[in-house]
């Protein structure tokens, strides 16, 4: 688990329009974010055994994402073999050739060694999604229609925040997750807020923001869809109190499409904690 | 060139994602983005002649709009067969049955009626564009890649604000547009300056700001284009003075590309004073 001294772990920072992927995680025959990422990697570093990529959030099929994190581990010897005379430093010409190879809707923002003990996923202390809506049956602005949902129904944006504060905190969000044997559902979500943008690039849109230290599988879009419920008017807050505190996930939250879900950002500790910050994350979701 | 009584003259506000069109003006055999809207119109509106469009800013290829405004005269009996039982108003009706058929690259962000003398192009009292670059070599984050030119040589930003100053102000832009006959290149241009995004979707892009009365064929892009050579260094305030003030258009400065570019708004003054503009910049800018 640790870094062998033969490796260099890599922290690459990436973004991708998600519409044209069946999600982050590898799978037969689909084309994937990590797929893409892998392959460009294969190209570009010329080591033996294909490096494998751990990543800060799995995002789903059509899910966006603009700070995403993963690292990989690269053998010394490819490491070494990277620097070209236009581009002296391993981490820059990494970036510089992982971007000549992979397609449009990926790229590489930055690429730099890892510190000592950096895990992308475990030593992650906090992850941000926004979730951005087109209410009302308003179709979204096309510069932005990849990355936007187009909702039918006017959104309340006081009644989506009043019902978002019944669901933040540390607590068990088992209601919200597709479940995994042997894995805890405990997070700590930190913000569920929602706000109509008055300028820049998402004017018009309701966007959310959501924080926690971690999420489990469809959480975010879970979460997302049971408010949307209750800012429609369809629902009402009793409604959402019952699935909220279902043991276990509820068939009445329609899970929001992937489409207008974007990872934002994912937060570390400092260089000297992250090694510490894995050791713990790991300790407590064991097999998650 | 005034409203007919028998005909109701409605304003269009429009976005669109520009890059699969050959820009706004109908020309035979291309996507266009009038042609479009001009076909979604013919479907909708049910009248003899197909109604044609007015455009206040007529973009070149691949250049985008989030702030385009037209208007289309359309018969009166026509306008009164728009509404139904779920949207009463006929401008509300007009505007979702043109959504209904538009494809998603193209969108009506309103409808209305417009005030009496109202003319898109004439009574513009101003244009605000956007010209998005990601520098230095650095791909565009891919959500927003399709409005944002990618830029081989790193700007610096006080140099392309330095040498944009001298080029506003109320002048002859003959050095930067493409003549046509017996039309003035006269313009105000009130703005052109840049700043490197910080945050936001925009983050890390520079980005101008070009604000003028109007603009006349390729001078946005022959500004950018010219101001962007004195931005990355290759050449030096001497150079852009001197084609500035050619007499005629400059072969010396490159049009930049118009996927950077994006119409971002259209000023009009207040409803009374729409028709006075409009009589005003007729008779200064006679044929063009």
């Amino acid at each position: 688990m640790t870094d062998s001294p033969i490796v260099v772990r890599v922290r690459l920072d990436l973004s991708y329009d998600g519409t044209d992927f069946a999600g982050w995680a590898d799978q037969p025959e689909l084309r994937t974010v990590q797929g893409a990422l892998e392959a460009a990697l294969a190209r570009v570093v010329r080591a033996e055994s294909l490096p494998r990529l751990v990543v800060a959030g799995r995002t789903d099929a059509g899910v966006h994402a603009r700070g995403q994190v993963a690292h990989v581990d690269i053998p010394l010897s490819a490491w070494r073999r990277l620097p070209s005379r236009s581009r002296p430093g391993e981490a820059e010409s990494l970036q510089a050739r992982l971007n000549g190879v992979l397609p449009s809707d990926i790229v590489v923002r930055a690429a730099s060694e890892a510190p000592p003990g950096f895990d992308a996923r475990f030593s992650a202390s906090e992850r941000r999604y926004a979730y951005r809506i087109s209410d009302a049956g308003r179709r979204p602005d096309p510069l932005i229609r990849r990355h936007a949902l187009a909702y039918p129904r006017a959104l309340n944006v006081d009644a989506l925040n009043e019902a978002s504060r019944s669901l933040t905190g540390l607590r068990d969000f088992c209601a919200f997750c597709r479940p995994r044997e042997g894995a805890t559902t405990i997070r700590d979500l930190r913000e569920l807020s929602w706000r109509r943008e008055e300028s820049g690039a998402d004017a018009g849109l309701v966007v959310a923001t959501v924080r926690a230290d971690a999420f489990c599988h469809s959480m975010v879009r879970s979460l997302v869809g049971a408010v949307l419920a209750v800012g429609d008017g369809r629902r009402d807050a009793a409604w959402l109190s019952r699935v909220a505190s279902s043991p276990k996930r509820s068939p009445a939250i329609a899970v929001a499409p992937g489409c207008g879900l974007t990872l934002e950002e994912v937060v570390y500790p400092t260089d000297a904690e992250v090694a510490l910050r894995a050791a713990e994350t790991r300790s407590r979701r064991t097999l998650n």
